[in-house]
């Protein structure tokens, strides 16, 4: 087989790739608001369709109790490794609309970037994987490893049913490793492999003072604000430290060694630059630790959502009966995600003020995760990586949590490679998420390479 | 002339009132919401119509920059004193509209309660005097005194407009006394009249940290969220004595006499009735100051509204780029509405985080007010309410707000009389808004004997 051939189709294909992307991107697949679930299936059936037209065979959209989950394979031989590929074809919601400068499932190619809802996270870097198979068959070649693919339609919603699914289909997705592109690289031509992630728990909670709103001048003084009640609450969970004081929180977190911290500092991070680009003056981390290390080896606390009361144009005297919050909290390896949010809950309930009622939910969770560096699948990526880059790839965290890597470790006893091109600027969960054509790509050849160098360790 | 003719008319005719009160009650004139303003205007020209019917002269709505203020009078000879009736026909926002049992515009008429936006507040309480005057005129009777309206469209979004209307129309509002019935009495069927009323400063505070929203993931750890940041700034504003923080909130508050206190104690109130009728085991004080205390005659400060970041169904990662809170301070006579929001913006300008932007909005005030008790037009008050209810009336403090008192009594030089017939039960400013058939009716009746006893102070 003549690799360059592969590589070249790929290349002078670039136009038609996204010209089926954007095709892919106008599907509102948002997975976690219920009004949207025929588009999610809509997504689903798409993708069998294109799954079918580039020439893999058992295409399925496994239905589950929520939305399908897309599986697929290649089976060359079973002297060739086999590479799961894991991906998610639903996305965030768009909201806040009006800070989109193109609608959301309008893709609009501009400067070389596509945007749209999904451009990143995860449709662009999961649709890599079908143009990189895509290329080797189209090009005559056979795939120089065994290819399954199992492509969900939940992960923006918690992944509530794919574990089950994992249960119930060891055979059929038994592989050598995991590969999911859904992570960032360190920086835009700065190529990085993902060895590690947070987890989550992320709960809500509602405080209920009075039965109803109330007159805030009738009785203003001497009933207990709700929301006055919940900032409290909230105000309370960090330390002047910024640590966060839920009893317990820190007790299974493992500590970065002095030589990870020291890994730390010698990559190329420039702190003002970040801090320009998302536009902020001054950082707030755990006291004692780097921005670096904030955001991808420390565990958080934040809110992800506030409500209460009148939210209208003009002045409403309301003293408004409850108030609520989306908080989510990152954590870290050594961490569990059932465990904090417990931890979470029994600080809620024994910090609730006398006069309020506490409701607590906890909405979804996923581990954190650390991956062997020296795996042989690491090994290829690294040298595909280096191969498109010319560089060495760093190994690098990530702050954001992909729960399934938990999952395919635990269930499957599979080990993940984190292969990602997305770049932290591309606004993914935020209006205007994009992706560059540039990684598009880039990402393409690398995954024809990763599959090259998995599939044939001997050559140069 | 034969008063118990008047009264009589009154009595009988309660159901024709009643559905005239519905009609007025459909309209939706949500003054504060920019989308109903033609509902406001068509409350205004409902009202010139049953004016004109009921046989008021001079019945104008009243143009003004905001909405129209409605004026009427009737004039029966300078020998007369000359009421001056305030009232507003515009609503405070239905919402939240899933919690009423009935929609607020389509009224209903359950266990001799008429169930609408603005029952009680203010469209049923003003239209009593309506009909006060029409059972005079209806009985061939001429009413005892004259009589002039002015009755506003914007009580509910700051009566904008209404000063500069007073100032320009002196002469044509020229009277004795302004009578206002849009408070409530101490208890059902315990009558009171209102002297002080407590003033309102309202603003709205807006955090931006970054300049978009985040993935919490990416970025949790090293971006100060805005909602956290919200939160601690709204926990600062009350000390462990629940006393707001702000520097020099309390220096103008005219201090509770120990004989205004010794009134307070004397006072027909059931703390644990009170507490049950809103629902909450506990409540919370300025320390030092009882329940009546603290909700009518001390300063506060309250969230009346609160959002940031995602609030639909589901969990969504984000980092919200913005926080805001609708916050407002009820105010005590002594204070003044514009510097304690002066002094509300030093402060948060003071306490915002070095991470954040901060945007605050003055969105109204009105001034408290005490009112002489010892004026005829009290006394005629406090006896009509004794025929009518056979006991002496009380005289009390509200915790509400009508900065338009202080406008009567700055601009035209007047006093006013607060006749209010409203029970704090009746839900004001909250789903299931109500007003008792019966109050309806004794407070005709009461406004009647008023006038009487006001135009003729010699008879028994």
């Amino acid at each position: 087989m003549d690799l360059s051939k592969v590589v070249e189709f790929a290349g002078n294909n670039g136009d038609v790739f996204t010209a089926q992307l954007v095709n892919f991107l106008r599907i509102k697949s948002i997975s976690t608001d219920p009004k949207f679930a025929s588009n999610v299936h809509e997504a689903a059936d798409w993708l069998v369709a294109e799954l079918k037209r580039i020439g893999l065979t058992n295409v399925v959209a496994n239905e589950t109790a929520g939305h399908p989950v897309v599986t697929a394979e290649l089976i060359g031989g079973s002297d060739r490794p086999t590479v799961l590929v894991y991906g998610h074809y639903d996305v965030q919601p768009p909201d806040p609309m009006d800070l989109w400068d193109s609608p959301p499932f309008e893709p609009d190619i501009k400067d070389g970037k596509i945007f749209a809802r999904g451009a990143c996270d995860d449709k662009g870097q999961v649709f890599m994987h079908l143009k990189a198979i895509e290329s080797y068959l189209s090009t005559g070649n056979e795939v120089p490893v065994n290819v399954k693919l199992v492509i969900e339609g939940e992960e923006e919603s918690g992944s509530e049913h794919l574990a089950a699914f994992l249960e119930a289909n060891r055979k059929l997705l038994d592989a050598d490793v995991v590969v999911i592109s859904d992570t960032a690289m360190f920086g835009d031509g700065i190529p990085s492999i993902t060895t590690g992630l947070r987890g989550l728990a992320y709960v809500q909670v509602e405080l209920t003072g009075p039965n109803r709103d109330l007159h805030s001048g009738v009785y203003g003084g001497a009933v207990d604000n709700p929301a006055n009640a919940l900032a409290r609450m909230i105000a309370a969970l960090h330390d002047d430290n910024n640590r966060v004081t839920i009893d317990g929180f820190y007790d299974d977190v493992l500590e970065l060694s002095e030589d990870e911290r020291a890994t730390f500092r010698d990559l190329p991070f420039d702190a003002d630059e970040w801090k320009r680009s998302i536009g902020i003056e001054d950082v707030r981390t755990e006291r004692g630790y780097n921005i670096l290390e904030a955001i991808t080896a420390r565990p958080t606390l934040d809110v992800n959502g506030l409500w209460s009361g009148y939210q209208g144009d003009g002045a409403k005297t309301v003293l408004p009966a409850t108030a609520a919050a989306k908080i989510s909290m990152r954590i870290v390896p050594g961490q569990d995600p059932d465990t904090i949010a417990e931890l979470a809950r029994l600080h809620f309930v024994k910090h609730a003020p006398s006069t309020m009622k506490l409701e607590f939910h906890k909405l979804h969770g996923g581990k954190p995760v650390l991956v062997n560096t020296a795996m042989p699948a690491m090994k290829a990526a690294a040298r595909a990586m280096h191969d498109v880059y010319n560089r060495e790839p760093y190994f690098t965290r990530e702050g954001g949590s992909i729960p399934v890597v938990a999952d395919f470790k635990e269930i499957l006893g599979l080990d993940s490679v984190l292969l990602g091109f997305g770049l932290n600027s591309d606004a993914i969960h935020s209006p205007n998420e994009h992706f560059g054509l540039d990684r598009f790509s880039q990402g393409i050849e690398t995954i024809i390479r990763f599959m090259h160098h998995f599939g044939h360790p001997e050559d140069k």
